[in-house]
């Protein structure tokens, strides 16, 4: 069935495009908008009147190839879709409105855009380690209160992370990605991904390792992990305590992987330091006691979400949609794993 | 005269160690100082006692080695030790107080300790444009102020690292040491730097510019250049208008080559973000209006000074001892260059 | 339906192993097959008797979790198949004797063993350019002959693969594996692959670059192409005109890519340099004049097929195994792609 | 002295160039000699009158700024030359005919060529090794004789490159140039070299190891070491002996360093491969018996003398006398080290 170009009556296939949450002209450069509009005929969803919208999209489902975005795709949508061959997903997870098996019975790729965050997740996190090593936030914080140089852990206390034990926790996208920057630092890597053989971490030059090890040996822990149904409060106290005294440990993947009043208790007690990018509840309540931790670097879900990865995910689509009408495989963004998509429990992020 | 190993009446070569204002254990570890004071008969002048500490060192003239460390070595001093072969600096800076030429003229090793504060210096850099591109200490600030997810150099106005235009200012030990770091972020690298020939560079795959043209492609600027004589106000208020709107400035080299007045107009203006860590003045004065700039991350002279710095020169002090002990050349420290040692303006730094 | 683990009546999946052409041995270290035989219930095909071999297939098919090998699977084999998760070839190529509809409709994974001759192939690669740049094996040659030194493209023509322009054709496995092994020499990689959009090639630091510039802009070009249905022949006369005088080519993926005809004839000319590892009848003729071309570098399908590929192969089907057998999805040998499944033209190969 | 930029009577610094026996047209391309003839008043010394040569250097002495090129400089010529600045060596090796420590004296900058070929010797290494590897010249030769495909150690008894161990004797300009080249092979490298500290090795990822354990972990022995007063035979029957059985050793530094009687009886017995580009008596007797060997890949001094190299020559010679006359230190020719000079035991080369 693939290997043969597809097209409709005008010859161009028909793509609904529905960002929402994401905003249109966040993701599409005018260029790519313009080589989409003139490869496909789009069915441009804005979101503005959301019963119209539904129209559209059942009105369109007969003859579309492809749905750009995260509508509701119950079973009896997509058997009303005889000609659909891809769901391109512009969020970062797979979310649970749609009936991936439906789609995987039919050969329609499910796509989804994590890979585009990667990249910024993977910097974002290298500056929290780096923040983390030296005090950098702690140090401005104390410079804007008369009080430079005095910082203990940038000073006496900083540490290098040139041929440091850091340890992975989780190596997926942001894995991938985090791992040649950290490359030139020369460190031991250690890493823990139940969902990996050991042969892919090694031939990559990492050690894979249990996570009691991973945690017991890092002094810069990078807690990565997507959320799952086997992760919950996968580093709880128990998991903590095994910390090396002084490591830093940088979570800018999911919170539920993390047990937070362990977490902040051990930065409280001195044992880390650490850097906490997304949160049990966000936005944190305004007098919770984070909001006042020494030894902590503070962050509101930003590691992700900037123009560059949004850009990233119009590209990712075009380019995706133009092989894919071309008869050949998508690239770009992430396909769904048939048997992982009933394992994630992530929830819809609107900003990210 | 050299490729002979020397010594004297025991046997060891005589070794005067005099680190201040280095404290003694600051530099050397236990097992380093243990195997020094094995191969070398050494005359530790703890500086307790500065007088006395003097008179140790005249007495020590006629037979010593090597000096270790940074006492006035006036010509005539230099006469009266004819058994010299290297004067290893311990600060990163080559001092007036020293009279190179005596030296030269005796092919006396003249050796500083700047390398050892490259890659600590380069973390610390690397750290400071990523808390730029992303506004990661104005976020942890506002998210202690209950204001978290709203800086805006950190959403959207936030920028990748990859594929960056940066520019270097100097490509000495610091610039040696950062562009690893920078490497997989594969970005256009220009750099300026008068001292080397465009091939130096070149065949590191960076892009030789001059200095207008480095700072006016640069999204993120590393001001790496050492004072000179030719190098004050290198980056005036003329240059620093060159740059373009948003560009990242991480100053972690020496505070003359930059007119700051300029540089915090600007960064008061919004043209320009930065990241500074040496100042004019040290400290700097309790009311001075950076402190309160909105678009700079502050820091005391954090960047070198970590124990890991202190270490790697008692490492490099033994390397290269046992080395020219050996008849040896040394290897670790940096060799001082006739040219250019009456070209430095750096004043002494106790912290650094 | 996926995410679980799987099981029989002894609670192990059942696994038929049916590696022929392979040699079991070659497949399996001892280590790697007594954990298959542990985890596993292993339906052993030695290929000794290929009567009973089939027999014992029909027999396990109703129960069989896994077929490791390439028997012939038509649809109807498939569908008596209905524990079926996955077909692990254990060539690098997948053949026209199984119904891939058929298991993709079902969900089935269909892999194959390609990724395990990559590094193998792009260090014999590599390995002929720098023959080709240096005239190593024609000098070993001359120097057996009493004339060593004199050959002219290992002196005063030869060449330096630093900072060279680079021609890939194809990039796949092949390419992949042969991108960071030329990356230290610094050059400028221009890639021809149709199958990928220029991005994919960018984000790598690739040139992405139409098949014509690609040549003709080429010191040395290395064909890495997998044979298609529209790539036969890709390099004819007209396109080998346009390599740069002196470029040097290296074939090592698939014979029907090149017009062999142009090819030798270039290379007799003096216009090419060429090591070509594949042949369009193999073995050549004991008379084809290619044997006693000077500027050709021979070799008999030598590039891929050494111990550590075949180990690797047994590697990723243990490690796989055990992934499907954990309800997760496999990540080491190649997934066949529905578009591409029908376009690949390569024959099946017995010795590599 | 330094520090000033220099000139004589037309402000231009005089400059002679003797470049014999390399020809002047190898190693100046026309655009730098340019640039030389423009900046320096040069005397140029065309060798095709020796005895004018000498007489118009003799000549000149009283004004030289610098010497490129290797004349003989006796203490009383130096002294002649009041004016001097630098002596710049078109070979890689410091050669006999010069009073160095008459130069060191003066503070006089002696450089050498040797760098030039450290990349053309390490990519020609590299290419050895790979030859090693796989047998690709001697499955050469077979295929020529119609035996292609059956060269045991190109098959049965081939090797990847990748996670090898590697052992590297020495490691100055050819070392430091071939372990790029080597890491994204991702090999453990051992290392031998008497003249650097441990840390050197370490902080670049290399193993430091005495010279007994470098042969026998390695299956890959690169000799890269200079002959020294010091290393004659360094590689004699008992280290040959105590490599591990199949290990492939190159050979493309200095013949002094090896045993040849051993190496060659070693390959014969089947114990090493070898590959081997310089030679105790260049060229090799026509009836040697290693011409007949297999196992032995032979090469007749062509690792570093490519056209690339001598350009590579002259254009570190013109940034170099840039330098100098601005006043600053030169950075592209290798500077004699007093200690080390009075160690080299090379002889001079004509063709290299």
């Amino acid at each position: 069935m693939g290997g043969r170009p597809v097209g409709d009556g005008d010859g161009r296939p028909a793509v609904v495009v529905r960002p929402a949450p994401r905003r249109h002209d966040d993701l599409f450069a005018a260029e790519v908008w313009a080589e989409l509009a003139e490869r496909f005929r789009i069915i441009d969803l804005t979101g503005d009147d959301p019963a119209a919208d539904e129209a559209a999209l059942e009105a369109a489902l007969p003859e579309v190839f492809a749905i750009v975005g995260q509508p509701d795709l119950p079973r009896e949508r997509v058997a009303r879709a005889p000609r659909l061959r891809a769901v391109l997903n512009v969020e970062g997870n797979f979310l649970p409105n749609e009936d991936y098996e439906a789609c995987f019975e039919r050969g329609i790729h499910v796509l989804a855009a994590g890979p585009a965050f990667a990249q910024p997740v993977a910097e974002y996190a290298l500056g929290l380690a780096l923040d983390l090593a030296r005090g950098i936030s702690r140090e401005d914080r104390a410079f804007r209160a008369g009080e430079e140089g005095r910082v203990p852990y940038g000073g006496g206390q900083g540490v290098l992370l040139r041929h440091a034990d850091v340890g992975l926790v989780g190596f997926g996208n942001l894995g991938r990605a985090l791992h040649p920057l950290l490359a030139p630092f020369q460190p031991t890597i250690r890493v823990f991904d139940p969902w990996l053989p050991p042969s892919v971490l090694r031939e990559r030059g990492l050690v894979p390792a249990p996570l009691d090890e991973t945690v017991a040996r890092s002094q810069f822990l990078f807690v990565l992990a997507t959320a799952t149904a086997e992760n919950h409060h996968l580093l709880g106290p128990r998991e903590l305590a095994l910390a090396p005294p002084g490591a830093r440990l940088v979570l800018v993947s999911r919170a539920p992987v993390v047990d937070y009043d362990a977490l902040l208790a051990r930065v409280a007690a001195g044992h880390l330091l650490a850097a906490v990018d997304v949160w049990p509840r966000e936005p944190l309540p305004p007098d919770h006691p984070a909001r006042r931790l020494e030894g902590l670097v503070l962050s509101g879900h930003r590691a992700g979400g900037i123009p560059a990865a949004f850009r990233e995910i119009g590209a990712m689509v075009r380019d995706d949609l133009v092989l894919l009408a071309s008869g050949l495989p998508p690239v770009r963004l992430q396909p769904a794993a048939r048997e992982l998509i009933g394992r994630y429990r992530n929830r819809p992020v609107s900003t990210r």
